[in-house]
């Protein structure tokens, strides 16, 4: 069933103003959402509204934060995001690094304190009308496994670029550092198929073609093995270590029925933010020029099969968008049984 | 056989100084090349100094090169390097992003019209004695295909981020973006074993698992399919669209013997470097005793087999260069060949 991405967003605000967080913050932390759904990110979308209403209601999320800057020098920020969501801090923080790189050509803002962001690409896309390149990372809950090792100790950590271009669409490079996002995984387990044998191990740290692995136990494994948990690591130094929030298996789980560590060493989750002027190293138009022509040379690339052409990062994702902007986001059913109960106890209607 | 490293770092100075290379440039050229053969990457280091030496006779290479500064802002800056060597202006260039790291919290240098500056760990390490995160990243000749297609159009693009610490060794993760890098290839080459099949590709983009496929016209595949394709992607943009040095299938190739292609869109190949001090973010002493603690939960991480340890990015290559600066570096007979050869040429003794 499909819904528009208005209703949709209508809706979300509705459910964060009812946990006490004001209209602004609820407009922002619902837009980004609804660009998961708009961009196919299912996984990041709607879907995990009601995770963030549980985190509230176990008191881990704090709907009424207030950000601060805690530390900064002209090309650096960082910022303690009060225990709010990343979907409303992340947004700010965004803005704290395009204003230093306007002043002194790029900003680099690391937030701790925070829950987390829903897709990096909305966070690094907000650099690109001011003609800069934007970056955006975060780590998250403990799900996969450094190589040799059984067990949970990095998250999915995403790394995202968004580069201007001129009149082609933008790029934006959004990827999990895990061999495959949860949301594949997901997609696998409602189908019933079996899944590549490197996305996931046993909790023996055996391979596994099954879906539900994780259920028993097991850890999701690293990008292309021992260089994803390099790149998983990079994720979550810059975002945890470097933020003061927490890192490796202390990160929060998402899910409010399973409880943080003890003795944490640092605050929430923690994001890496970026924004890089072009103009602070050639002329924007110049390199805009340049990526189209870049953009072109990629889509001119000699194909494998005549009929599947050669992708450019941030395409899909954008034509996706223009098509469920205009017919609307199918929701599965789980999803819509998860907001028709949020309705119910919020005394809304979907 | 092993050779010191004394004796090859003299030996490679003297060739680049036949080369018309002023000693001081040829100490730092020599210093990268060497400090790639003590780190066990020995496809980067000496093996390579006889392309350098073909490139410069080749007229492709400036060895009086003087780089200089087009353009900069507080925390960047573009540097030409005057079609020298990456071995000479990278770590030049790294001086000034960690001054700009100094003066503003974060300094971040492209270069343009270079040539290759040899393992990337070497230029993001010169970062950590001044408490700074240090990265480098390269484009390289086009050996890789993008998803889908068949032709080279990226190079083994590598990515090093390097992370000081306190009690631990600092963590130096410096990997290519392709799924093996060419190092690798040519250890399966050498021994005549297989390799596993999502090294590279046919030419006509079929599956393939001989090491030998490059020389058939096949090509590189990206690391974990469409995700390495992405990050290379991003390292290609940064070192060569930003810089304004060539990108995609038109970065020169590092062998003498392929020209250029015509109509260059840019100058020589690009680098991209960074430097980000600690304490424009966090006190650099907490951070780096919550980096010791980082390593130690990953070093303790449960094993999957008992006998092999949780690896830590960085370990492996200090152990490698104190034992190689204790015994020497062992020689292939092939490179041995190669350096007999220069000594030939420019009446040096090896």
């Amino acid at each position: 069933m499909n819904y528009s991405s208005q209703q949709l967003s209508l809706f979300t605000q509705q459910v964060f103003k009812k946990c006490g967080m004001n209209s602004d913050d609820a407009l922002q932390a619902a837009a980004v959402l609804i660009a998961a759904d708009l961009r196919g990110i299912d996984s990041h979308g709607v879907a995990r509204l009601s995770g963030y209403v549980r985190l509230f209601e176990a008191k881990r999320a704090n709907m009424n934060a207030n950000h601060k800057i805690i530390h900064e020098t002209p090309s650096t920020a960082t910022v303690d995001a009060d225990e709010g969501l990343g979907l409303v801090v992340a947004p700010k923080a965004m803005e704290i690094a395009i204003e230093k790189a306007k002043q002194v050509g790029t900003g680099w803002v690391a937030i701790q304190n925070s829950n987390h962001f829903g897709i990096a690409s909305y966070h690094a896309m907000k650099a690109l009308p001011h003609d800069m390149i934007g970056i955006a990372m975060t780590n998250a809950s403990p799900l996969v496994a450094p190589t040799f090792s059984k067990q949970r100790m990095l998250g999915t950590n995403p790394i995202c670029y968004a580069f201007p271009t001129s009149k082609h669409l933008p790029i934006v490079i959004d990827m999990a550092t895990s061999a495959a996002a949860n949301g594949k995984l997901e997609i696998a387990q409602r189908t019933g198929k079996s899944i590549p044998n490197n996305w996931v191990q046993t909790k023996e740290g055996n391979e596994s073609m099954n879906a539900n692995e994780l259920s028993n136990g097991g850890s999701l494994l690293p990008l292309g093995g021992h260089k994803g948990y390099g790149l998983a690591s990079i994720v979550d130094i810059l975002c945890g270590v470097l933020s003061g929030a927490n890192y490796g298996p202390w990160v929060p789980p998402f899910v409010s029925f399973l409880n943080p560590l003890p003795n944490l060493p640092g605050n929430g989750i923690g994001h890496f933010l970026g924004a890089m002027r072009i103009d602070a190293f050639r002329p924007a138009e110049e390199f805009k020029n340049n990526m189209d022509n870049w953009i072109d040379s990629f889509k001119n690339a000699a194909r494998i099969d005549e009929n599947q052409t050669v992708i450019i990062p941030g395409e899909p994702e954008y034509f996706l968008e223009m098509e469920r902007i205009k017919n609307g986001i199918p929701l599965n059913e789980k999803v819509i049984l998860d907001l028709q109960e949020l309705a119910h106890k919020f005394n809304l209607s979907l």
